[in-house]
């Protein structure tokens, strides 16, 4: 079974966040890893996706809709779920480990649902403080600045043994 | 078709939280409004149920797991979705206004799946600051501290032409 | 907790279908019982809503969009899901018991997912045959043809001891 | 964006649809298509899964569960949903064409709810006749007997210009 990271963050962002998803995809790639988003062709997640695709990684897109009309290029298995953002639920689900970049309501949904599901989150450029302090106390939440610190903290939890 | 507002919160809160739960569920029968929540037999879940049941009201409880069992003793109409987490969308569509009292990240997932669905949201004693700034600056979020504003909020944006 | 009935059925059906839908959701009504089915205004979610409702039921509507419009007027609590067709799992999952009128496919797979979940079904002219012969065999999927014959098989699965 | 095939049937099935399914995993990889299935490790999802994979192929396999135990080992893409059967209604959006091998009420409601989402389906020993009469006669619904004709019959479907 492939390791698979998910990457969420919003379909409008800055020009910075945008090109840290394209590093962080480019970087899940180079690791051998499955990179997991929600497969619009929009912020975030195209620019995560075209990362991924030009460094050989395999994309897979879960996406609002009951079909696959506006999915990034870059996406190479897209899964409509016809269920809109009931859909953030399984995103984060299917990601061992999830790694958050700046986005909306959207985005802050699938980083609360994934602490409810027990993953670890790494917010790259994200900073959500007060709300979630209790998991950035137990260090399921943890603040990174760059691309590598973000891949690089992934692999630390994935090479944890207290990690599942 | 009746009026049904949402009321989100943790299964583990304070004795303060509880009896906000408690007294909102009853303000929100004496309205005559549905009640809708999460459904389980715990924290603000069953509190507010039971303010709702004790005053006369109507309550649908929305549960995560495929069957009843642990459903609040107050919920009058149980749905067990089977879908876990991925109900919260399904909790927030349903409602027209959405009162959110302390809780976790299921809580906050709730409340950002909300904003994200176009719906008002009060927080009753569960101030969520600055991830959420945009939504507070336009008026689709807002602070709380007793029963009585939030339920006098949601009255407002029912009667509010320009809330659909 | 109130019991409910689930009523499932096409949304383009014969007359005699819909005069079905109708009587059953009256009668259902008058049994105390409430009634679920898929909200829409057509066909037999239109009809049995309309039964249950002239006869001072209660009527719950699982809508597959992620907002109102459309909504059958007699449903009272309306659940807009934003999940399509994978609503059909919560409509049987809701249900006590399910009757299942004449429809197609969407129909078809409700049958089916009630049966996979334990649910009891009863087909009111809607006759399903050999793919479901071993559900017929042990009793859990019976043919009726009149909505009094429907409603007094669900009444009798309710009485009965063995089924939970 | 890869071309993903579904592959729906049972959990227990005989000998011969066991030794179908592994062979129409099989011919799905060797003509470079992405097998779908539902993940587990029992029955179909098991051997069409292993029949895929020993031909080199990719398997993404849809799960009920909220993780990923059971899992069958030929799955390389687990997508946990927590969803039970609603993720039924997924595989079937996911996949451009299903192929339905003999199962139970949980494969017949994969194949009502492909038909209902326009999804051509082609059962491979698992005749279902009269209550699908009508997509057998428009064409979207197919009996064959070996794993060639399915897959050929997939291959049809995909080169017609008819067919999206």
């Amino acid at each position: 079974m492939r390791t698979v990271i998910g990457v969420v963050g919003g379909a409008v962002v800055s020009h910075d966040a945008l090109h840290n998803a394209y590093s962080v995809g480019r970087l899940i790639a180079e690791r051998g890893w499955v990179l997991l988003n929600g497969g619009r062709n929009a912020g975030v997640m195209e620019a995560s996706a075209r990362g991924a695709n030009e460094a050989g990684g395999l994309v897979v897109g879960i996406l609002p809709a009951d079909n696959t009309t506006g999915v990034a290029p870059s996406v190479d298995i897209a899964i409509p779920t016809g269920m809109g953002d009931a859909r953030n639920a399984i995103n984060v689900l299917a990601s061992q480990v999830v790694i958050a970049l700046p986005g909306g309501p959207g985005t802050i949904s699938e980083v609360a649902l994934a602490l409810k599901a027990g993953r670890n989150v790494v917010l790259l450029g994200f900073p959500l403080g007060v709300p979630f302090a209790a998991y950035y106390e137990r260090g399921q939440l943890a603040d990174v600045s760059t691309p590598h610190e973000a891949v690089a903290a992934v692999a630390a939890l994935l090479d944890d043994p207290e990690h599942s």
